[in-house]
């Protein structure tokens, strides 16, 4: 496009002392084309096979090495990517660097840390989802959560998260260890939270249940059935509503002096983000009971059911009765905690195999279809009708969306039929059969 | 039929002292009808709704009252009943009534013995496989091996057996302390065995591996995974090698004197049967390091692929090179339990969940695909083209029998996978991607 056709933007004019040097034009940004102008867009691309390589690396766990807390952070980016990925490499380096001073030092985890530097993830996840597929056998079995870095930062106000309800307890926690960047000696990622991005109604931080298929974290949430964090360390996003993302996302000026000059000139932000997702790694990796609350889950269930309209309301009545019942095993699970012998490795085994195999309790095995095999949460998956992003209860949601009645029942017994599966996993071992 | 029409039947005829009272008619059995003769059979069923019930009773592990051991069988019968299934029925409750006295006594079984009388087997195994589908995310995860009774006893022998590969050494071991019925004094049923039924090439006892369909056990193969037994005390098949089963299955004909009469006068083979299928309970349930071979599938596995008969031979290699993998890997994993601390019960229950995993490993989630997604067992499953009995590979076989190459080069792809990824299984835990 030559210079003089800046006539033909119909976007507001830039601020003044953005304006370039030619007199005859005004500057402006995005909008329309004014006219009927169009743009010729040539495009000079050829199709070239390249490899691509997943980087493993394990750290064995001393007392229960069959268990994986995993960290994992995509490798390749559409440019130079300072931003995506490269914030979430460096703060994954610099978390294995800290436990390799740790390892040096004497220092043995309980269970495995696994972390995995993906490649292609910007070409469809191609290196989390070939890993994941060729040793499903193994990770369904075995790992507890699994910690995705990607745009680690952005920003530099707040720590936004997405994760599987039964992390919020040991995310808060790992918070409350952690300074707030920028912010006052003392204050702590939690704190800021609580200023800046609370949930008024329950008077605790926000914390997004449902991660989607935006990052590596798509093939565990999916397939492998882990509980599962994404974090980013973002800007303002209340003052800046209409921005997706950054602004030079997946562009060439992703390059280092963008997040010296304007995203995190001290990385302060990137230290907040390694020492949150190391710590919580820590306490998901050191604590002899697993730190996941179920009761997390029960409560979210009752709100995504509550949030769904179906034109025949008592339609739902089998999955608020299913919901209803798991809400009350729940509670009886966590009670049973109480009465444990902690000394006894059998009974923390088992009790945290209950608690790791919650999440696998609501994969269908089937997906949501021969054609979409891959998406089997049933709780939180994308949707046909939403692929990106994450909903409560996707298939009800679709067929909510397509408006047939057999289908919508359908897939409220469906997800009825998972529900009561993992009450089922839940209860004591020789009561686990409905009455 | 009126009994003047003996002479359209164009079988053989009966022994002299079979022949009725009849004298203007030869008595014959079997056969083809003669000259064009049909039969009319007026059939006046009308359809019902009948509910039928399992029965479930669970003695709690006192240890790991999460790992289950499973003796089932079903209790409907065609009519009467007296073979099939209620040898079956007989001896179960012999079990439980034996284990039961011991439970008074003071025993208490490490894993948990759970006892399933199923309804409804006849009419498509709707009794076990409701519960399998019901609570599979509960079975899949914790049972060891389901021992299936139906028909215990329809002869006394020798005890035929049907099972996983990795049950060989434990079955063999239950044998050895258990009589051989109407033989004489310390003769055991692994004794008859290696008089009568012996495989000449190894110098072991003929257990046929792959269980099939006929049976409760099909969705403990197919659905939950579990390593599984089938037994019956059978009359000698070598005789009578025209019998696919015995003279008067599934008639109004199996009643109590059938069995008393015939099968087994003095009860010994129920007896034998009783005692053969509850020491192996015991083994499963009380050695602390699970009484699995997994080198037994490795040695099957070379030898299924083996009767393979494709056209283009080496399309099996890459299944070949999988199969010598996990041979190879077996035999590490089998050295690793010479130095393993089994005073450390971390370390018991880690190797124990790889063998216990290793059958789980060989289910493919979506089946023989979207209208047979219940046949999951890739090595012991009907095919398509062979319903009942249990061929390996089933895929492969079927594919083969279609003659279709890239169907069979898929599912030869298919077969490597699994073989692969139980592999990795198998391996350290540190150490399970292929290098």
């Amino acid at each position: 496009m030559k210079v003089v056709e800046f006539r033909y933007l119909g976007g507001n004019e830039v601020p003044a002392n953005w304006r370039g040097i030619l007199s005859n034009v005004a500057y402006r940004y995005g909008g329309e084309l004014l006219n009927t102008s169009s743009i010729e867009v040539k495009s000079f691309n050829r199709l070239e096979r390249k490899d691509t390589y997943n980087v493993i690396g394990i750290m064995k766990g001393e007392i229960e090495p069959d268990r994986y807390i995993v960290i994992g952070n995509h490798r390749d980016a559409w440019s130079l990517g300072s931003v995506d990925p490269t914030s979430g490499t460096a703060t994954m380096l610099e978390i294995t660097r800290v436990l390799g001073e740790m390892y040096k030092n004497g220092f043995r985890p309980r269970r495995s840390l696994m972390f995995c530097s993906w490649g292609a993830e910007e070409y469809g996840l191609i290196g989390s989802i070939e890993y994941i597929q060729e040793y499903v056998k193994v990770l369904g079995a075995r790992i507890v959560s699994y910690m995705n870095l990607d745009i680690a930062v952005n920003g530099a106000y707040y720590v936004n998260i997405k994760s599987s309800p039964v992390l919020f307890d040991a995310i808060v926690k790992a918070a409350k260890m952690v300074p707030s960047a920028y912010d006052p000696d003392g204050q702590t990622v939690y704190d800021k939270w609580m200023k800046v991005h609370r949930n008024d109604i329950t008077n605790e931080p926000k914390i997004a249940f449902g991660l989607g298929s935006a990052s590596d974290y798509f093939g565990f949430d999916q397939i492998v059935g882990s509980s599962n964090y994404d974090a980013t360390y973002t800007f303002n996003r209340a003052e800046h509503k209409n921005l997706s993302s950054y602004a030079l996302y997946h562009t060439s000026y992703e390059v280092f002096s963008l997040v010296k000059k304007f995203i995190d000139p001290d990385f302060l932000a990137h230290q907040s983000m390694g020492q949150l997702t190391g710590v919580l790694a820590l306490i998901l990796s050191e604590s002899p009971i697993l730190p996941l609350n179920i009761s997390r889950y029960a409560f979210t269930l009752k709100e995504i059911v509550n949030s769904l309209n179906t034109s025949n309301p008592n339609d739902l009545d089998p999955l608020r009765d299913a919901i209803n019942e798991f809400s009350q095993v729940a509670n009886e699970f966590v009670e049973r905690s109480k009465s444990m012998d902690i000394e006894n490795p059998y009974e923390i085994r088992l009790y945290n195999d209950q608690l790791l195999q919650l999440e696998r309790a609501f994969l269908n095995p089937l997906g949501q279809g021969p054609n979409d095999s891959d998406m089997k949460h049933i709780i939180y998956a994308p949707s046909k009708t939403s692929t990106y992003a994450t909903l409560g209860f996707p298939g009800i949601t679709d067929a909510i969306v397509n408006g047939i009645r057999t289908e919508i029942v359908n897939q409220i017994a469906i997800a009825t039929f998972f529900i009561r599966g993992a009450s089922s996993t839940l209860k004591e071992f020789d009561k686990f059969i409905a009455t």
